[in-house]
């Protein structure tokens, strides 16, 4: 089993690299190599008996995808995108890495299949980004995509063509689309959506944290461990149970930022949660107003995906895989 | 007013320039030009005080789409698309002319926005291929779009653009998702869909017509006359009733062959059923099977596009329209 991850440099490409070493099979297959390719060369994990290899690439040229699909990997993870501000901030760019960089991707798949067989498993991620309000209470799998994003727009493209190339037998396609990750490690960044993640993370490593919206903002959660599930249960599918719809919403955690913080103080106390600073932000409340707050997966969810039942589960998560185990004294 | 017609030669583009001609205005403003294009020539209709231009351009070619808007047309009605058949058949053809086409068009008019302020009215013939079953029975507003069909593909894509173009404000732009059209006139084709007008048609006219499929067989249709109406009222909408969802089911009429023959039982009577000849043929028979066939658009209802309500009043069009009134003898 040779594997391709195409935006391996980023958090979930990463922990899904992790993964992959440490179970060293996929699908009931030895894992005998991986590629990892970025716009900057991933770092490469310790390994036995796996060969890694790092390369950089641009996906928005050209030449990069039938370069990157040459060794024919019999397994495809394409996770590389410009994040959604950016998106909105670059039009062109937007456009030229995440639809063109995909569309390579896609084509250079179906000319290699036009010299000898190849049909690869491609797992694409998307976002609930390719949803725009007005939305139901609960988003259900048959709800339209709408994006009111260049980025959402790009995602819901990507998800026409992954299905009619599959239909077309040129690769074995499933698109997933991830809730928002939380709780996200690292330094705060500046997504409109990281205070989500960082009421949590800074508090918990005893830092104050900014709260810019009401306890009463709800939204659609997964830990960054239920997202490499999704990726590796979607690499290991029955695509023949997803029929000509290949592009399903993943399960998630439908909370408030209030619940958020109950489960805070839950765990790790009312220290924690003093350190949350409100400072509302009119403009991330509108925005964060606009975002999909609640899905019902009932097909992930038959699919056997799964995720987290409560914030008390993602916190501790959090505690497990970024902070060894427990909480700073 | 000026009015640039992509795909004036088709059989809408043909009937809405004739539309328009003698209408001599849109949108309140007189009419002063139209350019006519399509892959060969269209032909000039006679018209007094418009000056009338045809041209040859093949859309797939990048340098295509500037010059077709160089002049910067008020107006653009984009009814260019190779069909559902044929693009399956030529998947690269597909794609260069149906999503390629189209994203030049949207960029061209993009690029010369930022010359000097434009923003036409784009109007886009979209499909009802952009649906897949299963369906429910009646397909709502916000049922999602999974088409089995390369070419549903290519239009659900151009949709998605369209709605982002429009919301980042380069043009504005609507999307209408035809029914099929019924009567459609001149000689039987070979498309899929064609035996629900040439049933009608040729009996009509004393000749022999093939029914390949049950008449318990239910299909949504609108008539010729009802889609160049969509189009001429999606030129004149105020868009801003149709906030950031741009795309639009057209309403039309559902109904089974059955109730077609009936219909023209009664206009026509029974000598002309009598030339329906059943010659089931299993593989259409499968493919209108996976068809969409009742909608409920009350969206475009409610913003006033309106279709027919009866296969007698459809029948009647074409009497109208392509027979001079009456019933040949």
């Amino acid at each position: 089993m040779n594997i391709l991850i195409i935006g391996a440099g980023g958090m979930v490409g990463r922990k899904l690299t992790a993964a992959l070493v440490k179970n060293r099979t996929l699908a009931g297959r030895e894992i005998a190599r991986i590629d990892l390719v970025d716009v900057a060369a991933p770092d490469l994990p310790q390994a036995q008996d796996i060969d890694i290899r790092a390369l950089a690439a641009d996906i928005s040229d050209p030449t990069t995808a039938p370069r990157l699909i040459a060794d024919r990997p019999d397994m495809i993870f394409h996770l590389a995108a410009i994040v959604s501000g950016e998106a909105e901030l670059d039009f062109e760019k937007g456009y030229a890495i995440n639809l063109d960089g995909t569309r390579y991707l896609f084509e250079a798949i179906r000319l290699a299949g036009k010299d000898s067989p190849y049909c690869p498993r491609v797992v694409l991620t998307s976002s609930i980004a390719v949803f725009g309000a007005p939305f139901p209470d609960r988003i259900g799998d048959e709800f339209f995509q709408t994006p009111r994003t260049s980025y959402g727009t790009q995602k819901a493209m990507c998800e026409l063509l992954l299905s009619d190339y599959s239909r077309r037998g040129f690769f074995d396609g499933i698109g997933i689309r991830l809730p928002t990750i939380c709780i996200r490690p690292g330094a705060p960044n500046k997504a409109a959506s990281g205070f989500f993640s960082s009421i949590l993370r800074e508090p918990l490593a005893g830092k104050e944290a900014v709260l810019p919206v009401d306890e009463s903002a709800r939204h659609w959660h997964a830990s960054p461990r239920a997202a490499v599930n999704f990726l590796i249960h979607a690499a290991q599918l029955d695509t023949a149970l997803l029929g000509a719809r290949r592009n399903l919403n993943m399960p998630g955690l439908s909370a408030t930022v209030g619940e958020q913080i109950e489960a805070l103080r839950r765990v790790a106390g009312e220290k924690a949660v003093g350190l949350i600073r409100r400072e509302p932000d009119a403009m991330i409340v509108e925005m964060v107003d606009g975002w999909a707050k609640d899905f019902d997966a009932s097909r992930a969810l038959s699919l056997g995906f799964s995720a987290e039942s409560s914030f008390d589960e993602i916190i501790g998560i959090h505690i497990e895989d970024e902070l060894g185990g427990e909480l700073p004294q």
